[in-house]
């Protein structure tokens, strides 16, 4: 189980000419045969501030997403509306409640 | 639909005392009738950085939750140990790929 949060920070003026660009890697990620979960939700505070929720089976299948051509293709064009630098989070261990 | 990401970031040599308080926590949150989900994670890179994954049906659960009997009682012990504020994102909309 890997768990990921990945943060973009987006220039507000620039937020309409990405929501398409999310929409197309969110639809094309979830049809990865290896993706658990993939949302994308935006910060009630901060509409610039987008907030990917991901769930991977390990490492190696994030590392093969991360490959994909709609990885590859969409979000270095989504990175040039960035006014800071994503913020990645993994996290591969729960605090259960056992 | 409301999506939570809380950030704890715990000193160190507390994890150790956290971890029992964390696990009550979740179990009990867990069989709140109005909790959708509640994990909550370890930073890969940061073993004292904490992170809770929720989703709720609206803001009106999420209050009703913080002002539970296990939750008043547990976080500010949990708090004791903070070393550094914690972090609260909340997200009611999700970009969808329609």
């Amino acid at each position: 189980m890997l768990r990921v949060i990945a943060e973009d920070f987006i220039h507000p003026e620039a937020v309409p000419l990405v929501l398409p660009l999310y929409r197309e890697l969110v639809a094309a990620t979830r049809a990865e045969p290896l993706c658990i979960a993939y949302d994308l939700l935006i910060d009630d505070k901060d509409p610039g501030h987008f907030i990917f929720i991901e769930e991977w089976s390990d490492q190696a299948a994030l590392d093969l997403h991360c490959a994909t051509e709609h990885f590859t293709r969409l979000v270095p064009q989504i990175n040039a509306h960035q006014s800071a630098p994503c913020r990645i989070t993994l996290m591969s261990r729960m605090v259960d409640s056992a």
